[in-house]
């Protein structure tokens, strides 16, 4: 089965992290690119170790399972018999079993030989954040992420006005700023104890390029403005009260190649001294799937009933967390409804510049 | 929160692998006593090499808890610093978002310090069956398993007039049996692998005991009979097909303990050649917990309620899947509803020698 095939399935089971799926691997395929250059590279281990691998904030991986089969080929081509363990972490409530049935082969319908049954690959799933450490001294040769790590460990403050950090007031989004630079200096940290010398990351985070786009923001038209707005629309029509209005706000930040690079820059700070070095960093815009699809197709109708649940996928809980849960269970769904239904209009009005774009910044970094 | 409140709320959150708890947490905290000594002795590791603990057909975890924490307190003693991982390994469909909350003291409301705030301690799931080589050569230090190695990795044939090769015919019986030794050289031969020189298992499996007990048959009573007998019935009364009469076959064996020794008495077997040694092997009857609440309040109709639904927790999907997939839904379910409504009468009617003892064998095994 494909990595595709594997995921549309998983989604049909697990019920969302839903159809970005093209997005995603495209980003984790270019990355692959990287990583299989980089394997090259890399120290021999000593006999007996094996080549351990992990998958930060992986989901079911079957966006990286592709990846992950190039990174095994890379290392096998060097050293046929190495063992090699992969790691795919998430939060604990993540689907481990779509993540091990699809690793299986048991998931679709594919003839390609699972990931799993490669002879000596051994497969884990951890289910501790990424802020702690997961591996044990001085044990990852190879650590990967995707699109997962603007996830900050928690709201500085809610946003008064807006819904995310890109839309806040300088002040709101300097408090977001302070912890997205913490919190990015405890994932290092942290990988910097689980990596041996010279062991490597490669990780693509969503970030605000030197162009100032990101995600759904590399047009005049603003997705998180978006969202704004209609939720706004819910609070002056009286549909939602002022505490509601101001509950929504995204646990993320999108930090700028420059913020990323920071703590490499500094040889006094915590994450050079832990030995960690940034050998490469760069950002990259891949097309919005949907938006490229009504190129072709010219239908806006089209366009926003495709596009939108997309968007509702990943953003729903926020809106859904942020009303009042005295509210009855039906009511709640009718409000989130509500907002999507005009966000789907407003699309289908004017689809013009609509597009999430994933704006990543990649960074490649070796521990000395 | 103790792991017995821990499993009570995982049950609540997963549905099933129910009330047994108590039973279940009370083998593994006998064979906890053994493991507590056994770690004592071990030879201690090169420095930087963590002490992995793996757990085989694990579930939620919620039963092993309090002994992994005597395991890890074991290991600590003697040497403080050293890094431990805990690999819990089960089917790929298992519930692993349920280990995870539990070891991070997620789901229940103890002041117990949670299992993974243990500074050093690395916890992984892996959906990888027992039957496969789960962690790399020569990683593993100690591995457990509780009540999980009867289920054997096929059925060899259907058990046409019973359900569980306990009441088979000679024939039918020797093919599971056949099935079954190779299933456990096939267990001990990838643990082999696994283990480090020096490593050690323990494992609690259910047996046929040395007085031919085994679990349901202590008394004059066999609970499998009964399953036999209710489900006999339904096709007497033409309420099930002869197939499905015939597919309810447990995919399980017990073995007796001259069976589970028999790859270590021949040292030329692969299992000896592998270089296992069985350094113990004793067998125990833990008491059922319904029959001895019965012995107290002496209430036939409340035992009956309590202790038919817990037969019914692990054993009725494989009545369920016995029924034609044709069947609609609500007509499968009703069959599975009377045959243990049926077993359930019987209990009341004459409640006397009914009960789930536990009969285990323990096997401690060590790598050369
Ligand atoms: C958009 S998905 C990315 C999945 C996959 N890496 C990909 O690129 O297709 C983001 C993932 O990050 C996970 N995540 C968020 N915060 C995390 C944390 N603190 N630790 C681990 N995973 C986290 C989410 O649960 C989610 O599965
Ligand atoms: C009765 S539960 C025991 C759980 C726990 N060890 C205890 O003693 O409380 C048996 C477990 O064995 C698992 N199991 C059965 N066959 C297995 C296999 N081939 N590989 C791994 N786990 C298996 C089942 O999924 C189930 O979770």
């Amino acid at each position: 089965m494909s990595a595709a095939d594997g995921q549309k399935i998983a989604m049909r089971g697990a019920g969302y992290y839903s159809a970005n799926t093209v997005g995603a691997k495209y980003v984790i395929d270019k990355v692959g690119d990287l990583v299989v250059k980089a394997v090259a590279g890399m120290p021999r281990l000593a006999d007996g170790q094996p080549f351990a691998v992990a998958d930060f904030g992986a989901a079911d991986g079957g966006t990286s399972m592709d990846m992950m089969r190039r990174l095994v080929g890379a290392v096998r081509e060097r050293e046929p018999n190495r063992a090699i363990s992969i790691t795919y972490t998430d939060l604990p409530h993540n689907d481990f079993s779509t993540l091990f049935r699809l690793s299986q082969g048991l998931l679709g319908t594919s003839t390609e030989v699972p990931l799993a049954e490669t002879p000596g690959l051994y497969i884990f799933g951890s289910g501790t954040s990424f802020y702690r450490q997961i591996l044990p001294d001085n044990s990852l040769s190879f650590g990967f992420s995707a699109t997962a790590m603007h996830w900050i460990s928690k709201r500085p403050c809610m946003i008064a006005d807006h819904v995310q950090a890109v839309g806040a007031t300088e002040a709101e989004r300097a408090q977001f700023r302070a912890q997205g630079l913490r919190d990015w200096e405890t994932i290092l940290l942290a990988r910097a104890r689980e990596l041996r010398s010279g062991g490597r990351l490669a990780l693509a985070n969503f970030c605000v390029d030197e162009e100032g786009r990101y995600l759904g923001h590399t047009t005049g038209v603003d997705m998180f403005d978006g969202f704004a707005r209609h939720w706004r629309d819910l609070a002056r029509a009286g549909r939602i009260s002022e505490t509601e209005y101001v509950n929504a706000t995204f646990q993320q930040f999108y930090k700028t190649p420059d913020e990323f690079a920071a703590p490499f820059r500094d040889p006094a700070s915590p994450v050079s001294q832990a030995g960690l070095r940034l050998e490469n960093i760069f950002t990259m815009v891949t097309p919005c799937p949907y938006a490229e699809a009504f190129r072709v197709h010219g239908n806006a109708q089209t366009f926003a009933r495709a596009y939108v649940p997309t968007l509702r996928s990943w953003s729903e809980t926020v809106f859904a967390n942020a009303l009042d849960p005295s509210r009855p269970a039906a009511d709640r769904s009718a409000i989130v409804d509500d907002l999507y239904s005009a966000y789907e209009a407003d699309v289908a009005r004017a689809p013009e510049g609509h597009r999430m774009d994933y704006v990543h910044c990649v960074t490649e970094i070796v521990k000395g």
